[in-house]
């Protein structure tokens, strides 16, 4: 497996991917299962491989966080394992007829669910996140290529084969690849031929990068600065308590919130709860001038609008308006998710409506923006790009269709000539 | 307007396309209406202008197939029009709910359709594409940038006044902007961050290029490498009649047919009646050794099976099974429309199944793979791409969704530390 070079491996992919078509959805469910079942058959092997991988990495100096990523064990092990449960209980996605039309008399056309292809999917160091791509791979019926960390090297190498194997008898060989080096990183990105959809997961640079460097669509977000914007009818409770949980609750994340916009009229009676919770929390507060004016906080620059802290701190800024507050979001948001709290539905409609993101909320966490949470099963990743996918992205994701048109002899001289005429109408 | 910057018109569009977002369907419908009748007004004057362009193009030499395409005549006109009171009578798309689901009690979850943005349209030298494009961008709440071809230069700058002025008591000034070098292209491709989609139009050679410069996604096909696969069962009548219309109907579009594939069980009843019919039409005929050794035809090259001849050309190969046709077209097809001639569902559906094209047909003509014969209205182009779009794309194609969420406080905490559950249920 190992010797083949990249262009072999994605060519092989391409055509795993086209033997996939004339199998049906079952075989993927039992290649879900089996996979399962190896994994936790060969538990002792991958925690071996992976306590490997730790020692190394820990001895070349990488952080402490990152090591807890690295770290694969029983409890990540049974996280994943769930999650494949979950894919083996999920109807099977390809083949769905997603729109049927009767043309004319015996000329009947469908919009059918195919898998997209090959998947190229880059990410960071968590093993775990190999066996969830790959598994979501399995069930919408793509070939992915994987490129993993250099810290998991042995991890990565030992659950690719683990997978390999435990669906081999029931998806073409072929289908799953490792590739290993930067340098195949830099290949892949040139294999437009081969490779249909790039999902890199890593930091805003990198998937900037890759969207530069290659034409191969990529499915994958830039920044997370989302908003939340406290209007004039805010109600304290909500505002304090949704502000807490969407910059607190946990930092390091793309839909945690970094600026708060404050409606001069409400700003001299949220202010001051807010900045108490916040700095109990332990949260740094930076304010515009009009901020500094009711609490004691140091000011924010202009670069702070632009900043995606991923950090306990927080800018605020004092808005004459909601249109004041919506042209801010357009200026300085990334299209990630932005909250309005306000007691007045006709406000709560116009931020709904008018502020151009992937996730709009209205009196609840910027926190929710989640495929988990928004029921789609298992995430691929959050999008704020409006082409093919935008927001929290599922399986639904990995998916393209076809159209299948089902004819008894048609040609389309009678149409032109005026012997027949189409009859639409939807089935 | 035309001494403004690429840039700044951009930038204006990004606006537009803002403010377009607290406007309803009505104002959009109302404009497309004023568009309508203000070309009907404003003919004559738009008629002058064409006959500038036509005779400079004719003076520069410019063939007579492209003078044709450029003529905007009463014909055109009364055709483009139409087109506009279709559009009128469409449901406007925007803020359609797409899917809802109740997450917990008093937080529901709408995904709900929306424009896509600023659209960079780049056509060739037909006037009528410019109003379908625009107007297609009226229904869809998009912002536009066109480029058109610099042979129709007059019509295009006096269809834009018109479109804009028409249409400036409903829509956001600065919604559409015309461009009219070669560098502003350059320049289009470039603006990610100001223009969401691009739309060529034009040789595949240009489409290509389009998207190796750009970063900006791309709705667009290469080629359309399009073939009939005559199975073993293939009815004689069907087979001749489906030939003849993919192939001669209408020789010069991305959807006729290029090669034929005909079952070694069915070649010597199939291949003479074939010959006839299309040798009568005027097509010439290359074909394989197996094809020569049954009728008298010219050998094809290796290179026949890679081209799109566009004109009355085709090339025949006989081969052994409906597995080597399938593997044929993913080798050397363009993933745009095949058909099968069968009287074996079987065999039919194995075709429509495995072959990994846009469009798969059973028995009738490529011809049919078009938006408005698959009952989509007006149509942006075929797209081969698996992302976003494939096949005919109607106005679909120019949206987007976002996800809108709306709750009654709820915090992200409460659901991890296990105070509440989600409770996922569709509406």
């Amino acid at each position: 497996m190992r010797t083949m070079h990249l262009i072999d491996q994605a060519k092989a992919a391409k055509k795993a991917s086209r033997e996939i078509l004339s199998q049906g959805g079952k075989s993927r469910t039992a290649a879900l299962r089996d996979v399962r079942l190896a994994l936790e058959a060969l538990s002792g092997e991958i925690f071996e491989a992976n306590k490997r991988d730790v020692e190394r990495s820990a001895k070349e100096g990488v952080s402490d966080a990152l090591l807890a990523r690295l770290k694969f064990d029983e409890v990540k092990l049974l996280r994943v394992c769930e999650g494949i449960e979950a894919l083996e209980r999920k109807s099977d996605p390809i083949g769905r007829v997603l729109e049927q039309r009767s043309l004319d008399e015996g000329l009947i056309l469908s919009r059918v669910a195919v898998p997209i292809g090959v998947i190229g999917m880059i990410f960071e160091s968590r093993p775990d996140a190999l066996i969830q791509m790959s598994t979501l791979c399995i069930r919408s019926g793509n070939a992915v290529i994987l490129k993993g960390g250099s810290e998991a090297l042995e991890t990565n190498r030992i659950l690719t084969r683990i997978i390999a194997e435990a669906s081999s008898t029931q998806i073409p060989e072929g289908w799953i690849w490792l590739v290993e080096t930067r340098g195949d990183v830099d290949n892949m990105l040139s294999l437009n031929s081969l490779i249909d959809l790039l999902v890199p997961r890593g930091s805003n640079k990198f998937v900037a990068t890759v969207m530069k460097k290659s034409s191969i669509p990529v499915l994958g977000h830039a920044d997370g600065i989302c908003h939340i914007y406290l209007d004039e009818s805010a109600s304290v409770a909500k505002a304090i308590q949704i502000v807490l949980d969407s910059k607190m609750q946990y930092q390091a994340v793309c839909n945690a919130a970094e600026t708060l916009l404050v409606h001069q009229n409400s700003a001299e009676i949220l202010l001051p709860p807010i900045q108490d919770v916040l700095q109990s929390a332990g949260c740094e507060i930076r304010g515009c001038a009009r901020t500094s004016n009711i609490i004691d906080v140091p000011q924010a620059t202009e670069s702070d609008w632009d900043s995606e802290y991923l950090d306990a701190i927080i800018s605020i800024k004092v808005i004459d308006s909601i249109e004041e507050a919506i042209e801010h979001i357009h200026m300085h948001g990334s299209g990630h998710t932005d909250v309005i709290v306000s007691e007045e539905d006709q406000a709560a409609e116009t931020f709904l409506t008018q502020v151009d993101s992937a996730n709009v909320f209205h009196n609840c966490s910027t926190r929710f923006s989640d495929g988990f949470v928004f029921g789609l099963g298992a995430e691929i990743g959050i999008s704020t790009s409006k082409i093919h996918a935008r927001g929290p992205v599922g399986v639904e994701g990995l998916l393209s269709y076809k159209w299948q048109l089902r004819g008894s002899g048609q040609i389309i001289a009678d149409y032109n000539e005026g012997r027949k005429s189409f009859t639409h109408r939807d089935l």
